[in-house]
C-alpha cells in the first residue's frame, strides 16, 4: 500500500453530437464531434504539461467517454496504460427524456419541472419505454447485468447510488497502490464522485457543473478526503468560462 | 464454463509508420499510416459483416496494435468491451537491427545472416545498446518488470516463451468463460501463438506470415486446439495477396 496523498484524475468527455444538438443524451450511445475530439487530445496535453501521467484508465461504457480516454492519452503518450471499464461510470439515464430537445423540453414543461428534472437530486424524470428507440435495455453491453439494475430512469442519487460501489471496490484500490488514476466518464457520473468527494449537501450538489474536456485533479488524504476542497483544473481559465456556458445550456435557442 | 468450441480472433496491427519505411521496429512505438488505420476501420468491418463481436480484447503495449484495435472495435461497434494488456504481446525485439533499414541491413550482411535474424527460430540479432535511442528498456509502460525480463533482443523461441504464460494464464481463462477473444498484436508474438496452436515446427514456422489487418479466426477445441488448421481468414483472398507481399519486404528496394 502507497502512502497518500493519493492522486485522482476525472475527466468529462468532450462535446459530444447531442450536447452539439442540445438534445438529453444520458445512456443513448452518440460519438464525439469534432470539437469533442479536440477537447479530448487538449484534455491530454494538459495531462502531459502538468506532468500528471494517469497510470490506470477507468471508464464508462460508453463512447463518447472511451473515445475521449483514448484521445487524451494519445496525445499524453500513455495509451498502453491498463483499462477498466464499468457501467457504473455510465451517465445519468435520462428516462423519457432521452432523445428530447432541451429547449424544447423547457418551453413544454416549464422552468420549475424542467430544473427539477436536470438538476434535483431525487426527482427521475418519467421511465423510457422498454421498446422506445432511445432505450438501451437490451443493448448487449448491458446483457450480463440482471435486468433489475439496468436502469430505465435515473436521478442523480441513483446515479450516486450505484455508481460509489465501483468507487469504493475498484478506484480506490488503484489509488490505494499508488497508482495516479484517470476517471474519463461523464456530466453527471463525475457530479456525483465529486459530491461524495468534497462532501457536497444533496442541495448545494444543484449547483455544481464540470466542464468537458478539462481535467480535474485531486489529492486525496489517507480518509480519500481531498486536500483542497473541489479540486483543481488543469486550464482553469477555461473551466470557469465552460462551467459558465453549462449553466446556461437549457436556455440555448 | 462454457462448452467448445471456443472462438478466438487474431489480428495484427495496420501498416505502421516503420513497416512503411522498410525498416526494423520491434519494440520501437511508432504509430500507424493512415494506410494502417484504414487497414484496422476494415478489420472491424470485416467482424461486423461476419457476425464474429469479441467480447473481450487482448492487447500489446504498444501504440500500433492498441489503435488498430480501437479503430476495429469502433468499426464494429464494440469499443465498450473489457480490455487487457500485456508486454507478453509485444513484437519481437528486434535488437540491434531496431531502427535499421531492411534493405541496407540485407545488402550489408547478406542474405543468409539477414534470413537467419529473420526467420530462424533460435538466433537473436546482436544486443540493443539500453543507451541507444531506440531502446525502450527505460520505458515508463516496462517500469514495473524486473530487469531481467526486460529484453535486449529475441529471437522467435525467446517470444514463444514469454508470450505462452499470457496465452496460458489470461487469453485461456477468457476463451473458458464463452467468450470470443479479439487478440490484437503483432507479426511475430502472433506467429508465435500460431505456432503453439496448429503445432507448427521449429522449421516450419519461417515460411508462415501473417497479414496485417485482416481478422484470423480460429474455433478451438476442448483442449485448444484448432477445428481447423491455420483457422480462417475473414478476406482469405486479400489475405493470401497481403502474405505473398510480407515475403518479399526484404527485397524492396
Amino acid at each position: 500500500m502507497a502512502d497518500a496523498p493519493y492522486k485522482l484524475i476525472l475527466l468529462r468527455h468532450g462535446e459530444s453530437e447531442w450536447n452539439a444538438k442540445n438534445l438529453f443524451t444520458g445512456w443513448v450511445d452518440v460519438n464525439l464531434t469534432e470539437k469533442g475530439e479536440k477537447e479530448a487530445v487538449r484534455g491530454g496535453e494538459l495531462l502531459k504539461d502538468a506532468g500528471l501521467l494517469p497510470d490506470v484508465l477507468h471508464t464508462s461504457l460508453q463512447r463518447r467517454a472511451i473515445r475521449t480516454a483514448q484521445l487524451a492519452l494519445e496525445s499524453a503518450d500513455r495509451l498502453w496504460i491498463p483499462v477498466r471499464r464499468s457501467w457504473r461510470l455510465n451517465e445519468r439515464h435520462y428516462g423519457a427524456l432521452q432523445g428530447k430537445d432541451k429547449a424544447q423540453t423547457l418551453a413544454e414543461f416549464g422552468e420549475e419541472q424542467f430544473m427539477l428534472w436536470r438538476r434535483s437530486y431525487d426527482t427521475p424524470p418519467p421511465p423510457l419505454a422498454r421498446d422506445d428507440e432511445y432505450s438501451q435495455f437490451d443493448d448487449p453491453r448491458y446483457a450480463t447485468l440482471p435486468p433489475e439494475v439496468r436502469p430505465d430512469t435515473e436521478c442523480l442519487k441513483d446515479v450516486v447510488v450505484r455508481m460509489l460501489p465501483y468507487w469504493f471496490d475498484s478506484i480506490v484500490p488503484d489509488l490505494l497502490t499508488g497508482r495516479t488514476v484517470l476517471v474519463a466518464a461523464h456530466g453527471n457520473s463525475l457530479r456525483g464522485l465529486v459530491k461524495h468527494l468534497d462532501g457536497i449537501s444533496d442541495e448545494d450538489i444543484s449547483g455544481l457543473n464540470i466542464p468537458t474536456g478539462i481535467p480535474l485533479s485531486y489529492e486525496l488524504d489517507a480518509d480519500f478526503k481531498p486536500l483542497k476542497p473541489g479540486g483543481t483544473y488543469l486550464d482553469p481559465d477555461a473551466a470557469k468560462a465552460a462551467i459558465e456556458a453549462v449553466k446556461n445550456q437549457g436556455k440555448k435557442k
